[in-house]
Parts: C-alpha cells; sequence; structure tokens
C-alpha cells in the first residue's frame, strides 16, 4: 500500500500532492473491502482528524458504514465531529449507544447538541441513560432553546471571572483549573456577583498587562449584542459586523449563559449562503440531497409552481393565435424575447437578493436601486433591443418584424429591471424570504410582459 | 434631534430600536445638508465604528462625500476601516493625502494594504511618501504579493518566540513590549533561530501552562499550511475546514512571514460567495453595481452570450415551421417545455456547484452524483410529463398533443438532470469556474432538447 502522507511531508509539487491523494482514496476503500481494520485505523489516527474525515467522505455511504464497522469503536471522536452531517449521522447509527455515549462525554456541549439533534427520540433518551447524571442534566439543557438559535449553538464551558480580580488572579485560576477551562477561548468574560456581563477582556490584553491591574480596569464592552434566542443568521451577521473571534451569550436579564465562537459562525455563515443560493434556483433544502427521492421532494414543489406558471404563460399566447397562424416567424422569435428578457431579470433579481442578505438595501439604498435597475433596464434595453432587431430583420427580411420585436425587447428589459428589484423588496416587506419565492415570480413577471408585448404588437403592426 | 442610542440603551422592543436608527438616520442626513458638523462628528464617535459605519452607508455618495469632506479630518480611522469598499473609496478620494497618511500610520499592514489598493498609482506615491521611511518600505513589501493572495492579506505584526522560551518569559516579554504586539492576537508562533516556524501555542494553553514550563513542550503542530502566494478562495478552505481563528502565513523555505485572522477570512468566505452567487444569474462582478453604467458592464457580456444561445433555440424551432403553421397550438405549448426544462437543470446545476465550491464532490462523490441527478431528473420526469400531458390533453381535447408534449417532457427532464451535473464538472475539468459560464449552457442545452423533442415528435406523430 501506498506511503502514508505524514502533515510534515517534503515539499512536493501540487500534482504530486493529488496524485498520492487519489492513491491513498482508493487504498482506504480497499482496505474496506478487504476488511483490513488495522491498517485502517492507524492510517486514520496519523491524519489530522479533518484530513481523515475528508477522506472517508469520499467513500460511498454503504463502503463508509462498512468502515465505521470495521473499526469497531476505534473512529475517533474528533474524526465523527469533522465529518459532515450525513456521514456523521451514518456513523452515529452504525455505532452502539456506549460507543456514542463516550463520543460525548469528550465534547464541548455545542458539539454534543449538533450529535444528539441527529437521532431520534428513543435513542436519544438511551444514550443519555449511558451518562452521569450532571453530564445529562447539562445536555438536556440545550434542547430547551429553539433551534438555529444561539442557545442551541453555545457552549457552556467559558472562562468567566468577577470584577475585582487582578490579571494575576486570573492566570493563576486559569492554571489551577485547566480541566475546567474549554480547550479554545479568546477572552475573559467579566461578571458581577449576579453573573451580569460586565466587560470582556481579549487573553491577549491579559498577557499584555502587569500582573497587578485590576479587570475592571482593562475590560472592554462587549460589542455584540447576543441573547440565548436569537437567530443564528443575526447573530452570524454580528459576528461579521464586529470581526469577532468569540462572544458572550446572555439571557434577558443580560446574565451570561454560554459562548459562541467563530468556528460555528463559519458554517452558519456557509449554511445560509447555501439556502439563499440553492433557494434562487427553486431547490427546498440543502440537506439530504444525497438520495434520489430527497432531491426529488427539495425540487417537485417548485416545479409544480413553475407548472403552473409556465401555463399562464402559454395562456397569453392563445390569446394570440390567429396572429401566429397567419406569421407562423412569431413563434420562432417569441423564445428569443422571453429568453432576454428573463435572464436580465434574474440578474437585477440576483444583485438584489444579494444585497438584502447583506443587509446593504435599508431605507435610500433601495429607493436608489430601484432607480437604478431601471435605468439599467433601459440602457441594456436600447442595446438588445437593436441587436435583436437587427439578427431578426436580416433573417426574415422584414422591416416590420424588426421594429416589432424591437419594441417588445425594450419594454420587456424595462420591465425585466423593474421587476428584478421591486419584487424581492415586496417579498420581504410581506415578511418573506426574498431568496426563495422571488425567481419564479420574476421570471413569470417577464415571460407575460415577453409574450404579450411582442405578440400584441405584431397585431397591431404586423396584420 | 432625537436621542443617541449608546449601546448599553434599556432594553428595547425590536420596533423601538428600529424606529429609533430610522429616526438617527434623518438626523444623520439633515445635519450633513445643515453642514452641523458638530453634531455630526460628536454622534459618530459615540457609537460603536461598525455603527457609525453603517450609519454612514445610509446616505447617497454624494451626501456621504459631503460628510466626510465635514468632518474634515475628524472622521476616525477605526470607522474609514469598517465601511464597505465603495464608501471607503469615496472617503480616501475626498480626505487630503496627510490626513490618509495619518490614518494609514496606525493601522495593522493587511488594512493599510486594503486602502492602499483602491488608489491610484500616482496618488498611492504622494501619500507614502507622507509616511516616515520605515513604514513606507513595509507597506510597500505588500504590494510584492499578488492580488487575493495570502501575503497580501496578512499582517507583519504577529508575535513570535524562540522554542527554548518557558510560559513565564513569554508572558513577561508580551508586558514588556505591550506597543509592538497587534492588537488582536489568539496565538503565539514558536520560531527555531532561521524563523522558521515550528509550532503554536494557543493563547488559552499559554494561560492554563505553569510559567516555568518550555513553549516547545507545549506547543501543537500546525495544522494548516497557507503559503504566502496561496490563492485566498485556498486560504479561507483552510480557515474554515480547521476551524482556525488565526493561522501563521509562511514563505516557501517554511519561514514565518505574517499572519491571518479569521475575520478577513470571514469577509473573503463572503465575497466568494457573492461572485458565486451572482455569476450564476450572469453577473460579472459585485464590486461597483452602484452605478447604471457598472451595472451595463457586468451583465452586457452574459447577455450577449444569451443572445447568440437564443437565436441557436429560434434556429432549432424554425426547422419545423411548417409543422407550427399546421399545428399553431405548438406554438403555444412548446414554452411549457422549455420553462420546466430549464428549470429541472438549473436546480440540478445549483446543487452541483454548490457542491462543488464546497469540495463535496471529488472522485466518487461525482460519480455517484450524475447517477443521481438522472435518476431525479428521470422520476421527476414521469411526475411532469403526466402532469403536463394531463393540462395539455385536456385543454386542447387531443391525445395525440397529450401524448407528444408528455414524452418530450419526460426527454427533457433526463436529460436537463444529465446536463445540470456534467456540464459543472466538465467545465471543472478543463479548469473553468462552474458558476461562471455553468448556467448559459445548461439552459441552452435543456431548450435545444425541448424545442427539438416537442416539435419533432409532434411531425412524426400528429402530422
Amino acid at each position: 500500500m501506498s506511503d502514508l502522507p505524514t502533515p510534515q511531508a517534503e515539499e512536493q509539487t501540487e500534482e504530486q500532492t493529488r496524485e498520492s491523494h487519489l492513491a491513498l482514496e482508493q487504498d482506504v476503500r480497499e482496505a474496506v473491502w478487504e476488511e483490513d481494520s488495522r491498517w485502517l485505523s492507524r492510517t486514520l489516527n496519523r491524519l489530522y482528524p479533518a484530513d481523515a474525515a475528508d477522506l472517508l467522505e469520499q467513500l460511498s455511504t454503504d463502503d463508509f458504514a462498512e468502515a465505521v464497522r470495521l473499526l469497531d469503536g476505534q473512529l475517533s471522536t474528533e474524526i465523527i465531529i469533522e465529518l459532515r452531517d450525513e456521514y456523521r449521522e451514518e456513523a452515529v447509527d452504525v455505532l452502539p449507544d456506549e460507543a456514542v455515549a463516550a463520543v460525548l462525554e469528550e465534547l464541548d456541549s455545542d458539539d454534543v447538541t449538533t450529535i444528539l439533534e441527529d437521532l431520534e427520540d428513543e435513542r436519544r433518551e438511551r444514550i443519555l441513560d449511558e451518562l452521569s447524571p450532571e453530564d445529562r442534566a447539562s445536555l438536556e439543557h440545550g434542547f430547551a432553546y429553539a433551534e438555529e438559535s444561539a442557545g442551541r449553538l453555545m457552549q457552556r464551558e467559558y472562562y468567566a471571572a468577577p470584577e475585582f480580580w487582578t490579571v494575576g488572579h486570573a492566570i493563576d485560576h486559569a492554571r489551577d483549573n485547566a480541566d475546567d477551562l474549554p480547550d479554545e477561548f479568546y477572552e475573559v468574560y467579566v461578571v458581577d456577583p449576579a453573573y451580569r456581563l460586565r466587560g470582556e477582556v481579549p487573553l491577549a490584553k491579559l498577557l499584555r498587562t502587569p500582573r497587578d491591574v485590576k479587570l475592571s480596569d482593562i475590560m472592554e464592552e462587549v460589542q455584540s449584542d447576543i441573547h440565548v434566542d436569537m437567530d443564528q443568521e443575526e447573530v452570524a451577521y454580528q459576528f461579521q459586523k464586529y470581526s469577532l473571534a468569540s462572544a458572550p451569550v446572555t439571557d434577558e436579564a443580560g446574565r451570561l449563559l454560554g459562548m459562541l465562537t467563530v468556528d460555528d459562525m463559519v458554517d452558519v455563515i456557509q449554511e445560509e449562503n447555501t439556502e439563499d443560493f440553492l433557494a434562487m434556483s427553486g431547490v427546498n433544502s440543502a440537506d439530504g440531497s444525497d438520495t434520489v427521492l430527497d432531491s426529488v421532494k427539495a425540487r417537485a414543489p417548485w416545479l409544480a409552481v413553475n407548472l403552473i406558471t409556465a401555463f399562464v404563460a402559454s395562456g397569453i399566447i392563445s390569446l394570440f393565435e390567429s396572429t401566429i397562424d397567419q406569421i407562423v416567424q412569431l413563434a420562432i422569435l417569441m423564445p428569443v424575447v422571453a429568453a432576454l428578457g428573463g435572464n436580465a431579470g434574474s440578474q437585477g433579481l440576483a444583485v438584489a437578493v444579494r444585497a438584502i442578505a447583506e443587509r446593504e438595501m435599508d431605507g435610500d439604498a433601495s429607493r436608489r436601486a430601484i432607480v437604478r435597475e431601471t435605468l439599467t433596464g433601459l440602457a441594456n434595453g436600447v442595446i438588445f433591443a437593436i441587436g435583436v432587431a437587427a439578427i431578426a430583420g436580416f433573417w426574415f427580411q422584414s422591416t416590420g418584424l424588426a421594429i416589432t420585436i424591437g419594441i417588445a425587447m425594450f419594454a420587456t428589459f424595462i420591465w425585466a429591471g423593474f421587476s428584478g428589484i421591486i419584487v424581492p423588496l415586496g417579498l420581504r416587506k410581506v415578511g418573506a424570504d426574498p431568496a426563495v419565492a422571488s425567481s419564479v415570480f420574476v421570471l413569470t413577471l417577464t415571460d407575460v410582459m415577453a409574450f404579450f408585448s411582442f405578440l400584441g404588437l405584431a397585431t397591431l403592426i404586423l396584420l
């Protein structure tokens, strides 16, 4: 079997790295087929957990489940945590209850919540039974908070200190209680006797300050304001806005309850981005696009909506049945007007949806955007009306047809620019997510305009 | 004028917060119009820089420039840094050279690079002349690295210590050299005498460890492997993969050159997400969609490509001119086949592009995805072929037309599923960005299939 790549391997060209990586993937697959659990376990444990998890995710789900079974409890906790959702669920499904419980005991509370969330109620109960009563009580606590809330994401391990402590006291306390502190933290939270958050001291500042200075003298105001019930999207926004590495979570009375770290927030940001990205193309959810049934379920609803809107567009065309019957070229050209208009509308829509998601579309900005988008539609309308008219006129040797399609194209572009911005702003106003439903509205509006203006003008001008 | 909101304002309902925010926006706008620079400067300086920047971004670009002029050097460095690109450029344009130079002297090198990047060469020279020779040399260094590389993004301020130092030594050194250390850092980098990176000690670990322990005994291996020339997309990927708060940047020989922090990486992640998001709808770039001219420039190229592909689809239709001439209902129904097929293709495409961007589409995963997408096309094809056939048959009271559109729909869906995955994978293979060009290919392929199968079958079955 091929050499194991070690983290401090010699410099390699990118090509070599890629090749040895592919060879390793193949070796892992073969080890699973040959049931070589010893080689497998040794190989995975020599890699960084994130790299080992990547490697396992290259296996098919069946091979992966087989690998977990082969490793029989030797799959390390760190690797399980690094796995993508589908694979982690699979691993937890395959592992016995005691092994899952053992994994849970080693983790920070936010990671535990992530794993327990995936389980069915009955199995979760069984696994919680394996834990000590203290651990169990603390874990069940996390489930009291809504999904996608700060409370669900936070960890209950953090470093808090009273205001009157000195820097020296804080450092000594950390040394004496090393085991009770979380592995990673970037700030000491300063609290009053009622555990209300008073400020924070970044570790870099703690390190720079003489031992006898009081924490209350160097603590900084906490910029973020994250309540335990806050939605994860808002939390992620605060992390971005204030450039945070971690942030305290408080209850309504301002008492410290937990801590959020940026690595979890990066995951949230990516999750929200994926949701928006897929929603724009009419895919309902990202998780579990792994089976055909999941894919159909995530996509059929918007196709069904599109089925209706497509027949609405057909209805418009059918109004002009006799016009098309007399000038068949209209049937050939009408998809051009619809395609270009739809494209122009989608462009404006994408810009608007993204700006809304990044909160750059408040107050005055949205008024300016409406003007800008309509004018952009007008400008592109002039360009492409001339282009389309020239091609159509030349193709069918008809000035009338050229004038008809040119005017229709121009009107459709202005309408597309206007709908591309007004639809998402309108959806936001009524509290809907502009990423989800805008696309189908904008495309229907532009189709209707395209067919109506082109065929209507043709009826007026050419008949 | 309304009360200033202070960071520790009393609890307010969300509605009240929003109202007072809008009132503040209006007050700022009026202060600019009334040239009340004193109120403006006092108000902005009482807010967090990120909040003050948000507030200024609500102004139109003209009002904003006027505000900067009014403040006349009193606009704080922190606020300038927090501004979005367009506004920061505007601010730097308005401020005199000396004011910009003064801003630069207070910043970490990565932020300085961000500002200098925006300037024209001549003005950059003039501003660099205002700085001390040391500052100048160090700043010019950043420009030696390619745009969007780790070298351009990194800061040259970090905390490095030799292996033989103890924890106590490291803490004492930090206290004695407080001013030379960056404001924020999360790790001490351990280097050998040749400044080669040997490991890192997270501050949380430094804090927990007794004074007499040597750094070499507690240092951890650096998981990330970030070279100074590495593209920012790859860097951001490593931050996500290894859940980093900061990471060292090295040269080819492994020598430490600088440090990257996660807040900069979150910006990069959002930038890359925005690029992909807009590219999928045929918008070339996100920056400077602020004027109509910029918008036209960012969108016209893909509309031009679409112009060509739309006429290709028209060409397919024109092959069946005489068929349509005999059965005008075909013209009414053909956009339904194209719209639904295009939608199905876009859905698969969005899932594939996102999976490629998140690196979940390597090796075996792509083979499985091709099978899954084609089968999803088949499954949705059955559902919607029946649906469309039923509606069309009922509408036009024609079994032949129902059968024709049903079969065409079915074929188009399978084809759409297949193209939605094969096009982005193919583009990746030839080194193109699948987010940028996929959409137009997939839509053209489904249009061609839709028109060809529907009109072709109609010619065979119905004539």
